[in-house]
């Protein structure tokens, strides 16, 4: 998507909320050519978008209704499908060593209480991975103040989110967490760095009462320091912490039967209330 | 909660997203004594709220913020919480039979592309649980269009969707969806009832185009019938099957440990995207 | 089990070895009335089994092959089946607080090598749930040395290995075996009790060259503990820390699905080979 | 292996039993450099074994206990070790496209009720992945029965079997099982075949009263299947159907976690006891 990204800089930027019915110019499409050639770019005019199936111009695509069948430049059949947030993450991110997946944030958003109007403070940004469905959530009068440390990853997660047309949505801090942030009175403080038990303070001062602090981690040894710090630190209740499992099936009906592999870690997750003490 | 409901008709009820500081009369509280003793339910002046352990009058949690500490009437220490939609569904809908549990809407909300602005329809609405999650989700602007062939359910969801300030974003529709919906290029449709094969021509018709099917599924002849519907009916393609399996941890710090037993299934999803054929 | 216990005194006891095809008299027989109505017990002259839908009257099987239909005194229909070692454990052994499950006993006799001819130490040997199925395996010439340190325990261990018929192949020990275990040059070295790393040195000094050391723990902090205290002590390789998780259906051919809940943890299993340093 | 096995025609072939505590010529000894380099191989004068980080002289080892530490041509350190039939499994017969794995197998022996003694069937013998575990746990005095139609297949279970030393516990027909099986009064019937309801007439015939049907198949529409066709047969009770799944932790003691990815599915397991009708 890197060279789109350079070339689009005089193409509109529409979000995924402006583009609904058809697809027009600064809107985001799935290419969908089979289950392994799914593709997602934003549409110029006067752009082409390649693949080992065949080319396809974007101006064959622009103004027809999204879930159009297409034909590529080889004659081989295609679907110009909306994005979801899922297939964002799925697509558009997962070049990132370490994203949250999808099957963890949902569970993260149920758990966090988030929805439309949310105010959330998300420290580890990392490529933004995670940052993408909150800010589908939050909006349209909600927040994410997201902090990342690294120059790099911060980098790469503003591109990102600037490209799905969601940075309106997000404040990104360039700073250390365990120093402090500047939020206070947040519904939600999500934690995705390894030593989510340095920033137990700042969630505490930040969280107004009764919302909610999130950890994600990928170790058991996280999991139980950061439990007894949350029992020391006082201030939470209800802590919780779960793992979630996804198990997809191959989708024939003369022989269904789950995949053989699966992905059977990704990383645990805490959640506690932060009350008045 | 029914004589909550009968006794609230004077008080004013006030939205989740009205009540997020502070408790305010005809906001919904969680009051939270321990693990096992969770109670919802919705603030009035002279109101109480009784249980083994104690009795907490309404007025003495009135202006308080969220998060507070309380004493019930024997000295026993609680907490006052604001409810996720979550603990709405959790603690609220938990009597009826048979709900989608929150790990499942969780996963459906990611898997169909749900936010804010959304418009859904919900085919088999049974108490609303689900219904709960979407109409969080797809506010201010979007809307829920529920199917209920059965009166007594219907009853029960409209009941449940206005003590939980949700019922101006979702219209209850007292029908027979296999004999047709009203609704047209709508975002999503999602289906929870035994025949899911019988509505796919009415999804068909009322999905935009990439709009997503969803269907729930407790049995597994369930989901291979209705895989051979999807085939054959066309129009649908990217189809999916999930299991979603959430396992949950004794949080002791010094003992840490799977729950014994767990919540090993509930249904399959089933996803695909509509197309225009 | 014990009213049947006390009362056979002067009945022959067959092992389950010699009990194959029919049911004589001193043999263990399983009767099945339904799913939730299967009873173990030894079959004697005069004897009686009682149950909420009728009585059997043991002379009525004398004689009779293995999978016999029987009629109770009520008419209800029942099977006579021979138990299996799983069955033993399950039926006879699960009023004991904690037993090892026949799901994690199964992996355990693979991960150590056990079959025909093992020499087994077993630590910790609580009922002897999974002595029966050590028992079992290593018959006709192999043997299992069985240390408990609590005489309430090593008692019932005790009748219940005679009643099975398998005391022969077992020789129990009440000792710490924190303070030192007798066999030496053993197949395999399994120990579930809580501080299984106390144990350690002992089975280094059990155990031949390539013998097989298994602990079996209920929490996640015992692993962690192990694991360093291995690492430490040296002399063992392969390390390996597994789950096993089984989940069973309901055999419906027209609505096949899981069961709604499943034991979704007993104990996690590790287990490593003991070389020479 | 092939190499090994076309040059060890004059070198004595010893059993795993016979081959407890020294590696002599004709033992066979697993090879242990680290977790992705291990080798099973048979010892003999004059053999040698490569791998990319350097050459063992079989010669080295015999007459060494096992369990003892090496150093390959190179200085690199490894283990002599004496496999486990899991190993024979895991290391000498995955090349073979489908097993049944060692936790399925495991799981398999104990429903079937196998131990010494024992004389089973087993119908789709394939490369004698599961042959091999049947064989270890019947010894010394059962026997197991192999059906095999295709004549490749056969070859190479004969030859693995053989190379294990465990030929003489097992019978092999090349024949197909539909057509008729020849031993009467097994305890267990054991089927991994594409339709094991096909062969269901010939386990009702074969089985002794009381013994156990057992089919294992990749899809859940052969579950359904087979689930009907044993209800419609008649004289099995107690149907019963299984997944196992093991999970795996990566075990390092600072960082202790499952590994990211697992084998999620290999086959379902149905069991049954047969009975007289």
């Amino acid at each position: 998507m890197s060279s789109q990204a350079r070339s689009t800089s005089s193409t509109p930027r529409r979000s995924l909320r402006e583009c609904r019915e058809l697809v027009e110019e600064g809107c985001l499409v799935l290419l969908y050519i089979d289950e392994r050639r799914r593709f997602i770019f934003r549409v110029r005019r006067g752009g082409v978008k390649g693949s080992d199936k065949g080319i396809l111009r974007h101006d064959d695509i622009i103004g027809k209704p999204y879930g159009s069948r297409v034909r590529l430049s080889t004659g081989v059949e295609a679907w110009v499908l909306r994005p979801r947030p899922l297939d964002l993450v799925e697509l558009h991110h997962r070049r990132a060593t370490q994203i949250i997946y999808p099957k963890d944030s949902a569970f993260i958003i149920q758990l966090a209480g988030i929805g439309p109007g949310s105010r959330v403070i998300e420290v580890g940004v990392g490529s933004a991975a995670l940052t993408t469905i909150l800010a589908w959530h939050v909006a349209p009068d909600g927040h994410v103040y997201g902090y990342e440390a690294r120059r790099e990853n911060l980098e790469a997660a503003r591109r990102n989110l600037e490209e799905l047309g969601l940075l309106e949505l997000v404040t990104l801090h360039h700073a250390d967490a365990r120093e402090g942030v500047e939020e206070r009175s947040v519904d939600a403080f999500i934690v995705d760095m390894p030593d989510p038990w340095s920033v137990l303070g700042e969630a505490y001062r930040s969280l107004r009462g009764s919302g909610v602090f999130i950890a994600y981690m990928p170790a058991i040894n996280q999991v139980l320091r950061l439990l007894e710090a949350v029992h020391e630190h006082g201030g939470f209740i209800g802590v919780r912490v779960y793992e979630v499992l996804v198990r997809e099936y191959i989708p024939r009906p003369d022989t269904l039967r789950p995949r053989t592999t699966m992905i059977a870690h990704t990383g645990y997750i805490l959640s506690a209330w932060r009350v008045h003490v």
